[in-house]
């Protein structure tokens, strides 16, 4: 008799690693994917502290190296998203139901903290329209804002401070991981669902003046819709451009805001506006950021409101901003550290709490127009800082003419750029789950509320992601004629089972949430089979499961391979296992299942384990016909 | 020159298949994956109608077979688990602070419409500790037992009729899945816990006698002394035995309750331990079910209560009666229908609701016996009702003399077997994980509560799940010196790399809360990789992703891969896919990623990707050398 041919490809059984080794690798996998100090690893001690510091504080490592060239392109894309800033600052403000003049505070001092601290070169600060509209939401819910100013503005500078502890705690404990789960679904129907309640509230607003004077309703009507058409011609234009990526007339969109508001301000000015019932925003007073520090308010009465608004704020904008971050450094093939990023803005939000500021991240309009200016390191941000500063000094109070309808084209010009119909279409027609988590967003935030639309559509993508895992797909595998390849027979057609065997390859890990499914799958998949081949007259044999799409198992999916193994064998079939991975194999061996399963039913390919089942047939065989030979 | 290698395996552009074929096949997949209705495809319609009718009401198909042989070997079993009934339902009925009559009539009504419609043939029906503790827990939260216990009871129909509700809903919308997700370890902990707790309870109750007399103190501690130590042993035994799998003695763990109890009456009533200060359980009525469908309270004041008791009473009885159902099904190698028997267990719990009776599944315990005991039909189940109905019509009135007891010593021995130390030592050592799940349980249901002890294990089993997925793990192939087999490098120490390739097998599903991870790993290979062979001069020249453990990938994860391909590109290095699956070829090709990546650059196995780059190395060097042999 010869010896069985599996010799050559021989099963790795060699000892499962140590708890401590397993630990280790699942921590560092789980938390420091991106292996963060590989840079530092081989270095001397004084150099390792230098490396370090430039690590958690990037301003180190690109500023030694800043020089006048570099600063000619940041001080054109600075100057451009200041006057981006200005406009934007007192509309968002305006969004929140607070002062204009903290939307202003909150493009200064920000910027300098994220210029120290930020990891992307591209990434511009200022204040969002969805946070701020989320923050008011919530808060006003505790306490009206026109009732008691200073009580509301105290608690919308303590949801600030939560975001930031918040985002510097996610980012310090390295929990990118839970931004992971906003999806580019998700977001684009956030975003589209904000940009149309934000737009409702304007035109409401706009059309609510009717009730004073019917003169001033004509003339702010008129100006609205002659802003509004204006505003989304440009935005149209600022769309397309954007796709058609002819960079060269983004100019148009970046200045149009601060062309409105000029064109606003000389107008009241001139026309003296506000004796005609338009309303103006009024005084605004000179001055850099006052302390705020004295202001949180941590009263158990309403700290509910901040908290809440503080931490889905913190993950709405930490989505935006490493989103958006993470998008333009790809272009240049760059990398973002998004752990980093979080503390970075994190960081901004705490101190930008104590300095009179609300929430800010790195929107995606404001970012792209820096982008385009062509800016080449956070510097930019420092430059439209000190612009900021000084249009606080000394130009704020020219900016009080501003009409509040310019302000409201601005917004609505800007919310119209967020609804991204081709996205929509693009999900719609490739994925029709996808297409629906983005809706659920989308109309949760237009009809219920922003948070209860978000956390729709979180959910029903964290029932996407379970039920990828509770119904793993598996297929049979058939060999592909002349090639000797074991493929899916549904996806090559022109590959054949083989008679005897149901080879089967599973996907994904093997627990607790699939592993009833994967064991009736299986059975059924044997059903299948006897049913297709029972007319041919050849039973199935052996059951070869090819494990090596399955990257991890546990406790309860071991059993379940036993039961499998039990049920099949009562039917008489014999389960053999393909291509165990690392993770398989070492729990196989220490609950000792191994034992069970036996380690001659293990092998390392298809072909060994059908030749190795043949060649025991084959002997099964032999020995019957002896057997008949000796009867 | 002569034509690429790559034409003998060719990948399978077939069009993708449509959206409805799709969407029919996942819902199978989700709902349906084993197949109910198998039996049924290939029948004449009249047949179809007979095994339609047998497939809904299991009744109809195993009646007709029925024998004098298997009826012989069912009454055995139903008049032991009867005798085992009786006490149990006095005991968990004073659990569920509701009269312990009730626990009587739960063992008539409910056990008759099982045997119509349930699929298993070894489940004993009958009432749960932890459900009936539970129930308790959640509705005292609104009304006090001992203060209104009319109110009370008819809440605890109410629940009832509300887990009969859930129960019948979830198995007729196929949603089997739900239950798959409270793992065996959750279950352990949460029996652990559970008993811990109603041990407590009882020794509390048992000292409790203390500050009546103390004559009666010492009888009665020193009774439950006595019978605990009676029953701690009987338990110790039946649970070694159990799993010595001796089950000729454990006749012994299935009499031990009634013989407690019937020691009890005849003590209480010779000694005429009432007027001694021993409890008794007092008048039990003769008569069978009241009816108690004008008990059922909708009340809005009290309705949340009876819910949320019957949701989550719901589920634990489900997981419970469906794992022991399938355990024992498992090892007579018969198969159970999750689904139907969901119908099942909610059915019996509507009609119980009805008719005076609490919430039933079939118990870990009793169901062990039955099996134990011959049982070979559901049959046993009618047995054990007649039983009941017997009882309750000429037997009821002799037990008001057992004493309190003595149910606590029942509940106790009861509840020390549901400890299994053995499992979560087992846990222990194999899957640390899957402890933590475990202890979360123990411990939330010790320490806590019983619903948010339950919650914290099952978002502890969730959040594994979704790290999981979130972290799929990644490994680097080489070959296995003359095998010509690309297997992992850290599992198989033998297999090296290719100069100049990088070739990765990815796991798991690539989408939204992984495709970061998945970028960020994939860079890191290549940057570890780079940092090994720059010392021996060879560099990268191709990516390599076998993406066969792939099964499913979305409009993220297919960005993500064109982001890859991008970022690679940058370092000069060219992407190559490798055996990608169905459902993810037909994505790239829905969206039209294929094109960018192009179809050159997709190979069906690990060989023809690395003839057809060196290939493509050959021919530019060829060309090179030309144009310099032409310079």
């Amino acid at each position: 008799m010869t010896s069985s041919p599996q010799s050559l490809h021989r099963v790795n059984y060699a000892a499962p690693r140590s708890f401590g080794t397993l630990l280790k690798a699942n921590l560092k996998e789980t938390l420091f994917p991106d292996d963060p100090f590989h840079e530092i690893k081989n270095e001397p001690i004084s150099r390792r502290f230098l490396k370090g510091a430039q690590y958690f504080v990037p301003i180190f490592e690109w500023l030694p190296k800043y020089n006048f060239k570099l600063l000619k392109y940041d001080l054109l894309a600075g100057i451009t998203i200041a006057s981006l800033a200005i406009p934007q600052g007192i509309s968002y403000a305006k969004l929140a139901n607070i002062p204009p003049i903290i939307g202003l505070y909150s493009s200064f001092v920000p910027p300098l903290i994220y210029a120290v601290f930020g990891s992307s070169k591209h990434l511009a600060v200022g204040t969002v329209a969805a946070c701020s509209l989320l923050i008011a939401a919530i808060i006003e819910g505790k306490v009206n804002a026109s009732d008691n100013m200073p009580l509301y503005l105290s608690l919308v500078f303590t949801a600030t401070l939560f975001s930031g502890l918040v985002q510097t705690a996610l980012g310090l404990l390295r929990l990118g991981i839970l931004v992971d789960f906003l999806s580019h679904s998700t977001i684009t129907g956030f975003m589209g669902g904000t940009a149309i309640i934000i737009c409702l509230q304007q035109l409401k607003g706009m059309l609510g003046l009717k009730h004073f004077t019917t003169h001033t309703d004509v003339v702010s009507v008129l100006r609205a819709i002659f802003h509004n058409r204006k505003e989304i011609m440009y935005t149209r234009k600022n769309a397309s451009l954007q796709k058609n990526k002819k960079p060269k007339l983004f100019w148009v969109s970046a200045i149009a805001p601060m062309v409105t508001v000029i064109v606003g301000c000389l107008f009241a000015y001139f026309a003296h506006a506000e004796k005609h019932g338009i309303q103006i925003v009024g005084h605004l007073s000179k001055g850099i950021n006052p302390s705020s520090i004295h202001l949180l308010n941590f009263d158990p009465k309403y700290i509910s409101a901040p908290i809440k608004a503080g931490v889905i704020a913190a993950m709405i904008s930490l989505a935006e901003g490493i989103a958006i971050g993470r998008s333009f450094a790809i272009i240049r093939n760059e990398q973002i550290d998004g752990n980093k990023e979080m503390i970075a803005i994190g960081l901004m939000n705490i101190f930008g709490s104590f300095t009179s500021c609300y929430l800010t991240t790195g929107p995606f309009s404001k970012t792209a127009v820096n982008f385009n200016a062509g800016c080449k390191t956070a510097m930019s941000n420092v430059v439209m800082s000190i612009c900021m500063m000084l249009t606080l000094l000394f130009l704020a109070p020219l900016f009080s003419y501003t009409p509040l309808v310019s302000l409201s084209a601005i917004i609505m010009s800007a919310m119209l750029g967020l609804i991204d119909y081709d996205k929509a279409y693009h999900l719609f027609k490739t994925d029709k789950f996808d297409f629906c988590i983005c809706m659920a967003a989308f109309f949760g935030v237009s009809f219920i509320s922003m948070d209860i639309g978000l956390m729709l559509s979180v959910g029903l993508a964290l029932i996407r992601a379970l039920l990828y895992i509770a119904r793993p797909a598996t297929c049979k595998l058939g060999l592909i004629s002349e090639t000797g390849l074991y493929r899916d027979v549904e996806q090559y057609p022109d590959a054949n089972g083989i008679a005897g065997f149901l080879i089967l390859k599973l996907g994904s890990p093997i627990y607790f949430a699939n592993c009833n499914y994967v064991r009736e799958r299986i059975l059924r998949w044997i059903r299948d089979e006897r049913s297709h081949t029972i007319s041919k007259g050849n039973e199935i044999e052996f059951l070869l499961l090819e494990l090596g799409g399955i990257t991890s198992i546990d406790i309860t999916g071991v059993e379940t391979l036993l039961e499998i193994r039990r049920c099949v064998q009562a039917k008489g079939i014999k389960m053999i296992l393909v291509n165990p991975r690392l993770g398989v194999l070492e729990k196989l061996m220490v609950t000792e299942s191994i034992d069970t399963i036996t380690k001659e039913s293990v092998f390392l390919t298809i072909e060994d384990a059908i030749d190795a089942c043949r060649f025991s047939l084959k002997c099964s065989d032999h020995i019957k016909t002896e057997n008949l030979a000796i009867v």
